[in-house]
């Protein structure tokens, strides 16, 4: 079952002039920051309400950078929360939709698998089932 | 002050296929349809958490035919709620955001107003200050 958006994952060119912009815009800090190793993409969170909005920064050749080349800086995907991530893969499945992630992998709040966005007219979608505390 | 992603306007071409998807892989029907009138955009939303999806359709030469010509079908602007739209707005242009709005209008549920995605790394994003009720 879908619970409620988990975060708006947005790509951006430089982190540090989109914190400072946010940071006024918002009028909150950043809750978090992290950096994932393999592909070096920089990870900036800003909490509204029960959502995220998580800026993204990568290095030429990541999929973030390939994102803004093609469309620009901007929204990248919408991540979604549930309580049963394989669940919701097969039923995805069934519905048409192309599974970036056949199975879910860990993320870093716990698993994750990425959808569309073919077949999910034009959404990418990543699906967040996080760790029980 | 902003208060929770009011919520994620989505551009697709055919509205009743949409639908359809959407409605499988949330486990949910939408909660509300409209047209506007003048650019006669049609709208369906789904409610998840706190947060409406807010599919848009349009015909040739609407802003929505238009985005999707431009960049394809996907993730179009996200809303954020406040209190006070005329508050934000002066932050907004203050922290060199584009209005496209430079004063509040009425929407569906309340006052609006569009800003960026010049200024704000290509995010468009809609202010939201829904009627007290």
């Amino acid at each position: 079952m879908v619970k409620k958006i988990h975060h708006i994952g947005i790509a951006v060119k430089n982190m540090d002039e989109t914190v400072k912009l946010y940071t006024k815009m918002l009028g909150s800090k950043p809750v978090s920051t992290m950096e994932i190793p393999g592909p070096k993409i920089k990870i900036t969170n800003f909490q509204v309400g029960e959502t995220a909005l998580e800026f993204l920064e990568g290095p030429a050749g990541s999929s973030i950078a390939d994102f803004i080349a093609a469309k620009g800086e901007g929204l990248h995907h919408i991540a979604v929360e549930t309580d049963d991530i394989a669940a919701e893969l097969k039923k995805l499945a069934a519905a048409g939709v192309k599974l970036k992630d056949k199975e879910p992998r860990p993320g870093p709040e716990g698993k994750i698998a990425f959808v569309g966005p073919e077949g999910a007219h034009g959404v990418t979608i990543e699906l967040v089932q996080p760790e029980k505390k």
